[in-house]
């Protein structure tokens, strides 16, 4: 299986380094990129026509992060302004994966990409599936 | 009313700063010592001799935070031990008061001072009383 | 002394809440309001025509927190729009004085108030005062 | 190349989860392993010989972050006595590996496991060499 990854296939959302992700190297502190892909994901499912929040809150389902990784690649400073895309990989209604691109938004820098990997439980963590109106947005026919 | 503050008062604990609690001035940042009271009120009540999880999983009971202030003295940084010291305020079974003090544990340097009023709820967030072996731990009788 | 506090004093800005700024309350935990009022200081800072950041880098000066504390009237929870107001308080060129409103964006729901004071150092943390371009901003006559 | 990991490769040590760090799953947060294992590579800085932040201050040396990864097993809760365990993976003078485990210090439970890799840079954040008396501590004969 192979994917394509048109840009069509990123949503796109900007933040604003806060002083709080800073750490003493005077950059952001690495683990905040996670938090990023997170605010990405959340942003995804927006434009994918679902609130992340209403899944839980209604549909008893949470996405458990099974696995995340990051690569970075320039540091991000202070009251900068970062571009995250976020597409989707390879997924279905149990196990759904994310990638990541963290850009400078001014100068288009890359600065880290990622991957998350998350299994789709209910609210006691007990494997579970996304119900079909949500699942099937995250078939391969959506992204192929 | 008026409160003694003998030393017996403190619960002490000691946490070491995280690279992660620094930021880009090369200090701990200042939100963080909310974080470190929350682990003095947990030390404190281990101290007294209930669990603060078990008081939310078995008893239904929270301390919502109603009430934060902190004034920072001198400045913490990365990899310094820092004694969190925690104190009883004047309290009843539906109003908590804590106050703390943060020092250097290898100097003895006061960082900083701070005080927290909680409110008991249950886990939806209702008005609620602590449950009375509990709530007896907070009599001024205990701590005048 | 007495502040008017006009609606054109404040500076706002808007921030969506994280499932990291989360705890297992199911609401925003308290400490991350700290941080929020950070994010509106630089957003004070920035429509008063000055970058917080080149306050720092290019004038060699910060605000370092000497003071800050919160009042929580409201939850707020993941995925909430919320709207942070930020004034000046009394201050001169060198101590600062910000106080704080944050709001549910939809609802208008005051969800807590807060204020912070801040002591002009230089990089070394020593006492400072602002650069004269600057510190004219924060005169009494600016918000009076 | 192959590497053993005997027991003794290991340095430990044991945190206790704050609150802060739970989100509204009821769990630990998953962007807070980052963290915990960079209290495992100062541990294991400091059980090697040498404290990470002398590295930074005396040596003008950092370890930057390059990569980062982690697989979540099991989720660790609030007040869980957390055990960190954090050993060297194949490292030179300029590039260095740790890998984690972090499991539940009562039950014994595997809770994740992760790597990061870390480039060795100057205070200006460029590349450089370990000092030579630290440097030898990252040889494969250390940990062969």
């Amino acid at each position: 299986m192979h994917e394509t990854s048109s840009d069509s296939d990123y949503v796109e959302t900007v933040i604003r380094v806060r002083y709080a992700e800073t750490d003493q190297m005077g950059v952001v502190y690495h683990a905040n990129y996670l938090v990023w892909f997170e605010v990405g994901r959340v942003a995804w499912c927006g434009a994918r026509g679902f609130q992340y929040r209403e899944l839980e809150a209604r549909d008893n389902r949470m996405m458990l992060v099974a696995e995340a990784s990051c690569r970075y690649r320039a540091p991000a400073r202070f009251d900068d302004e970062i571009l995250i895309r976020t597409a989707i990989g390879s997924s279905n209604d149990k196990v759904i994966r994310f990638r990541y691109e963290t850009r400078n938004q001014h100068s288009g820098q890359l600065l880290a990409t990622g991957e998350t990997v998350h299994v789709v439980t209910d609210r006691n963590l007990r494997p579970a599936r996304l119900p079909k109106h949500i699942g099937k947005l995250f078939l391969p026919s959506r992204h192929a």
